[in-house]
């Protein structure tokens, strides 16, 4: 399972909202100065643009993921992640609010 | 102006959701031990239940708040805050999303 929290770390007040609210996350950098976030994804079909390189790790939830360019919808359930290429996009679903962690890569 | 990040602190990976996904906060905790959420409220009205009393701070946006047992709503903007007694209620009204660190009192 993923962790339940990060510890030591400082945390960004204002949260990052995207589609309406359909994604919210707070932005966290660790004490070696990595940054991740945590967010939450309300029930929506959602397609998302990547500058960096990230990895989605699900902390609970599920979704559905299609990567640009591929054509299967892979699903991916508490603890389980998948990457996300730099510079591209991917469609995900949710049919209940799916919380993860975003680590830039 | 409310304080742009927290430092040394917990955060809890999994998002507090409350009204289908109006209001989402993730928990923090200081190195200290004290509890706090940094959160935000999407365009919606909505009314909260507190249990410990709370003081929400307007990190950024702004609300209209009216309080159990007052008659008057009044409106607090960025590094504004009001304070909910223990058991009790209040209502909001955002109009744009609202960010906000709960502290409990």
């Amino acid at each position: 399972m993923s962790q339940n929290q990060f510890d030591a770390v400082s945390v960004v007040t204002k949260a990052n909202v995207y589609f309406d609210g359909k994604c919210v996350s707070h932005s966290i950098v660790l004490a070696d100065g990595t940054k991740k976030s945590v967010g939450v994804i309300m029930p929506a079909k959602l397609t998302f643009n990547t500058g960096a390189a990230e990895i989605m790790e699900t902390v609970a939830g599920n979704c559905r993921v299609l990567l640009k360019g591929e054509t299967e919808w892979k699903s991916y359930g508490e603890g389980q992640s998948f990457d996300v290429p730099a510079n591209s996009s991917f469609e995900i679903e949710v049919s209940e609010p799916y919380h993860y962690i975003c680590h830039f890569a």
